[in-house]
């Protein structure tokens, strides 16, 4: 396990880099009898791709799964799905004049000093590119928990830059490049990122994911908690800097009398705890935030050094995303449903003989 | 693996209840030769053991440590270290009244579904007693972190409630109950906690730790991140609702140019990375933040149901912290000394051999 | 994970030195509500412990256990089971002449090489007393098993050196200090016991062990398979140096017409299987052979290297099993038990939705 | 992790069914900076692929291997190197009329009650066909091995059938389609062969494994014993019914007189441990001895039963090997390299500080 494996039941081993033959993955504990098609894999892959609007990466990838094994007749068959995506615009020339320096913000000081070698190429492994994969995996995992519990997993911006989105409706998520929860506010969205990339910059983003309908009583009690496992995940997406369940950081200022979720027959009367108390889901919606960096590949020049240690100043041309929270919402609901996924299979293992005759209490609200 | 053990190359499994017999852990993997004893972990544990002040739980307990195993004339022998610590205060009358009701904000609902079984007694196995043991396991990460790499590893209070706690000193830190490094802030927060406690309320906290002298390179590329295993550790702490590392949520307002730590030859010009890039260590501090929610068991009587599923008012009377965030700061601690000795082994597993010229720039700022 | 951890979802991670304050182990993941006291786990112990007859080792202890968490009102909680046994009889002075030198076909030269460091009171962490805790941890793998599945798991001698033992029924196994399933033979096999003793040597044995009433299906399919996992967690047994499952070597020589176990309506027609087919259950019996060494610690002197690399002679007085293969069979079924349920629990998470319309045929022949 | 993954630090992730699309596999935790090339991998595949003697199966396929992944300007750079072998003779109609059947000795009665769905198509995941992406992987570990410690892995048959193959030279092992050390005995083994052949039926095989330069300290000294785990890999190779280090089963009939190696300045006196004592690499040599059963699909009518229930009689046709165990060797051969490079990464993650004055003696005899 050398950190490109994720799940201890619902298993998704990654390999790939940025302008090598390929990326894809192994998704490995899938239960076997569910329908499943390259179509499936492929919707919510395009959901991420690049190139779909200005305000993202203009680098053209058909982001083309083919499923090499694990499927048969249509179905899981509980063996290994491998799911591969070969790469297709690799234009290496633009990253040439950056392999001898350190971009600030970038991965390539820490993997240098790691590994004494490094693929230069699109930043290699370390790109955002292999986040592909994760919503590849992620679509599968997504499906299943649909299709057996019924749970809803969705995500939306709701900041970028300073630029607060107020939730209006899921509806309108899909309909903007934004992924963002409000029609009304998308024009102001487009003037603020073009601004942001006609100065040479890049802004940071928050997003915000959901999942509705999970039962209760999923998670581990001490480590492996079902919101320490969230972190993991969510701190495993490139350039995301924070996370937050439930009420997060605005629990440091509450009082236990507003904070603690009151239980009535008719279900909780708030959800402060985003779904998840003492590691364990509650029934109510599980809520996640994650505080995603500005992009650090960026045409401002700044100073660096380069690997004689010599003062530079460093400017990186090439197709970056201005904001690269935009393309992060399919990415975090792929990685909670990854989590959710494990969890359920966990769950079934220890206490999938437990029954209790206490009525479960509906977990939202209004 | 059912959630409680923690660790890949160094791997802590803890045990115990709040009120059963003993609580404890299994320390696996830690290196051989280094000099062990008894008191280099109770000094840990004196630090987080509860009736200390009176802005803490009046449990009693005197957390007395015992080395099991794994160590031989003073010297760790490179097996299983195991360390027990016999609960002695168990007053379980506290608790009797609440076994057939939940508490708002607690585990006992979750548990209650999850096991079918529930163990009242102080809580059973979400009890944050069960930090106790992360803390005497960290102290021999701690140690071996300082001895073999000079890594230092340090927290402190930077709010409680709605105080915000300046930094002035680390001096200060072990010289107040609260872990404030400020000693100027204390009396304020003394009246404060006062208030609070006579509301019959509680309240979250904030925590900041540090870890200084941390290598370049350690960490994992795309799973397993250096800094998403800090926030599954984290997320991990009892009541713990969010996680930062570095600028955390405030990168979302920044701009690349202002995000990005510039590199110099005489080291990195800023810190909001936090110490870490592309999920690999700097060199930098490594910087996080958690926030800490008010403790769910509190006086004031509330809404919630019983095992029937009837609406009753719940109202939680014994010894419980009024800031549970108060002694977490040990324990946020001891669980990134549990991260970085996991990535320092794992590090010299795949790449103890890469040796590169390129000089590594310091990573603290002047 | 250094290697005192087995299993997956049912993990025991064990402590202990031979002659340090105490052995034990945290055994997690089991299933909550299942009825568990001390004497469940004491009577598997008792199988096992030193000094029964004068044909093992005559080290007197009790090997009382204690359950330190995971069980409240006499029932498994779901949360981590630590047991405890503290060593009582420590003679360490038996061994101090024995701390610079290496014992032909003994630990203590790899123990050395491989930690710089060595704990020579018993041979430490190398010591057969470690096999203590997995009889403790196994006997609660057979309870649920037994309870949850009816299967029963059985171990047997059917070989001491070159004396072969016959089998004639179950009921003889336990009337015996032999775990002999033939009393007949008993009287030959203690007088030759007392021959290798008197002659200052040891002698090695055979054991094998049955599992009954195993459903289909338990296994995976292309590494962990469960003869796998079988044959590991045999060969984590001290002292063993071969595994076989069903026909095991005699298969070599066998023809694919004779190994195959025909189906028929009625059952399988045999069972050179050992119960297991692409490393996943049939049905029919689990039968597993192990085959172990002689003991090292022998009185007959012998040549070896001090840790100066100069030549001497070696010979070890104490008190050692002549034949450690006999107190191997309650070892050996609870081996089996542990991967057993480690499998069924895996099985239930990732199949635990299958059902096959398909009658199962019975696995047991006649 | 659902038994298609092995290893802790180097880890192999296989996929692929025989008549699928492709087969592969990911390995992740190869250090970095080792030249590696197609090449390296190719010439281990070749010697494991089929049609290459009429004594193997007849499929044809050039098992042609693409590195997708993990290596850049022919070095490897710690990233996962993905494999991928593409099937290109399919001859699916050879297996149309088994789907309803169950095969004596086959794994295809097993998976259909596991997973309640089954891929017939050339016995699917549990071909013996998945084996190729072990010699692949094993192909990297074995040159690392090589090249870092100057370890040679060499394996021949030592037996098929009933016929005894004598060890003459390994130089001889390359020479024949038989994996024999004995040119002279090459004649009688191709007429035993076309024997079986011809009476349509199978045979079984035993084949020795050796390493040879391991040092001194491999291995965990509990579970995860390097003789646990080179049982558990080598059980887990298809149709391997035993397992022997060293002496094997004959140390059941051995005194310690006997059986324990003597040390001398000048190296240990004899190898019955086959390398290991307590779990660790003593700097023998490593020696296993594995039992293959014969194959399954054999054209000789058995007695079986329907997915009804129903007996019926049946008998395999298609492309199958007389006797698997032949070319099982280069198999087993990569089974112990992804062990001992395992053992090699932790052994310095948790050792690799470690130095004893104390000479290592010569492991090897004469």
């Amino acid at each position: 396990m050398s950190g490109n494996s994720m799940g201890l039941l619902f298993t998704v081993t990654s390999f790939g880099e940025s302008h090598g033959p390929a990326i894809g993955c192994v998704v490995d504990g899938c239960p076997p009898g569910m329908e499943l098609s390259e179509a499936d894999i492929q919707q919510e892959l395009d959901r991420r791709k690049p190139g779909t609007s200005r305000h993202v990466t203009q680098r053209r990838e058909p982001d083309t799964v083919e499923i090499l094994s694990g499927v048969y007749q249509g179905k899981t068959t509980g063996t290994p799905i491998a799911l591969l995506i070969r790469n297709t615009d690799q234009r290496s020339k633009d990253y040439g004049n950056i392999a001898e320096t350190f971009r600030p913000g970038h991965a390539d000081y820490t993997y240098w000093h790691k590994y004494g070698i490094r693929d230069p190429r699109g930043g290699g492994r370390s790109s955002a590119r292999e986040t592909a994969v994760r919503v590849a995996a992620g679509a599968i995992a997504k499906k299943w928990l649909k299709e057996k519990h019924g749970i809803v997993i969705r995500g939306h911006m709701s900041q970028v830059g300073e630029k607060l989105i107020p939730f209006t409706s899921w509806e309108h998520v899909s309909a903007n490049p934004f992924f963002a929860p409000d029609e009304a506010i998308v024009p102001e969205l487009e003037a603020y990122m073009d601004a942001v990339r006609k100065s040479l910059d890049s802004v940071g983003g928050k997003v915000r994911v959901v999942a509705e309908n999970v039962p209760v009583g999923w998670g581990e009690p001490v480590y492996d908690r079902l919101d320490a496992d969230i972190a993991y995940a969510m701190m495993n997406i490139n350039a995301v800097k924070g996370v937050e369940i439930g009420a997060g950081f605005a629990s440091v200022a509450q009082r236990g009398s507003e904070h603690g979720d009151e239980l009535t027959p008719e279900g909780f009367a708030s959800n402060h705890a985003g779904g998840i108390l003492g590691g364990i889901s509650t029934g109510q919606d599980i809520e996640v935030n994650i505080a995603i960096k500005p992009t650090s590949s960026i045409a401002t020049p700044r100073r660096s050094i380069d690997k004689q240690g010599n003062p530079i100043m460093v400017e990186t041309h090439g197709r970056h995303d201005p904001c690269v929270a935009i393309r992060a919402t399919p990415i975090a609901e792929a990685m909670l449903a990854l989590v959710l996924i494990d969890h359920a299979l966990r769950h079934r293992a220890q206490c999938g003989d437990v029954h209790v005759d206490t009525p479960r209490i509906p977990g939202r609200i209004g």
